[in-house]
């Protein structure tokens, strides 16, 4: 999931070179020798949901790499112009085909091996009929005790469900922030 | 605070064409017509803290643009390598020489208008002696009656003071997730 390093000026195209820059910087950057542009490179946020109907929550079967034919809830790329739970919906619709009701802020997970930040909302599911995209071989419903826990896709949405059926059990859902490391 | 275009290619150097990838995306990206590299922009994390000293937070006075010479919480943009956590942390030691014990996730300001979302984490003070860096002209401790709130020098961290001296008042800190129009 890591990029590949910058080697051009986006603004030029002229070879970088990686130095930490004169400003007071104390990290390196690409920075152009010609036309001098520093080129920054930050962690990207990654926004979904915890789509849940009843006893039950919506997870999609893969049908991209990384991690082909495992099971996830509905996530990608936040993009420029949205906020979070923006995305958030957003993805949920493109993956699922799920109607639903957004709900607040649920956990916040740091994947600083990767230089991401996973966003999950709670939704509320208007109706338990889907239509999947092109990124999903299939969208099913899941109890507890029916949740492929071996076949979960990512780290961060194990943690995400182990924190939604806890709260559920508890009776009170609550943000939650972690570390993946 | 947005980014300007991308004109070359990070991969190879070459001019960009900025369209809509063959490979079911549905956005313009800037792709390149000689190896293919697609170059996705996407929204930047600043994180940052509340650091409190019994009734009192800790504001910096910015000596930098934008907004030179306004009042703001310590923040920065997220690295690499690190969570949003330890990203709040490091900026309020650049940039107040703050010693704080971390404490929970507090605010999720989403800023869809410059591609943002900003991060802010409780910290309590350890000290109240500072040591500014050099992006920062001042640290200066506030009650909620002294903020200057007509010189705050970000939306995001207007909010948040007023959540946190509200949350105060009513003895119990939450997690608040807003959008910033």
């Amino acid at each position: 999931m890591l990029r590949s390093p910058i080697k051009h000026c986006r603004n030029c195209g002229a070879a970088v070179v990686y130095r930490v820059p004169d400003d007071g910087d104390t990290r390196e950057r690409a920075v152009c020798p010609a036309c001098d542009t520093i080129h920054y490179e930050n962690p990207l946020n990654v926004v979904g949901t915890v789509p849940h109907w009843g006893d039950r929550v919506l997870l999609c079967k893969r049908n991209i790499e990384p991690r082909w034919g495992k099971w996830t809830l509905p996530a990608g790329f936040m993009e420029l112009g949205e906020s979070t739970a923006e995305g958030a919906a957003r993805e949920t619709v493109e993956e699922a085909g799920a109607h639903i009701a957004m709900e607040d802020l649920f956990t916040v997970l740091s994947v600083p091996r990767v230089g991401q930040v996973h966003l999950f909302y709670r939704a509320r599911l208007l109706s338990d009929h889907f239509a999947p995209g092109h990124e999903t071989i299939e969208a099913q419903l899941f109890t507890e005790s029916e949740i492929p826990w071996d076949e979960i896709a990512f780290r961060t949405v194990r943690e995400t469900l182990l924190c939604y059926f806890a709260d559920r059990r508890a009776g009170r859902f609550e943000v939650h922030s972690l570390v993946i490391t």
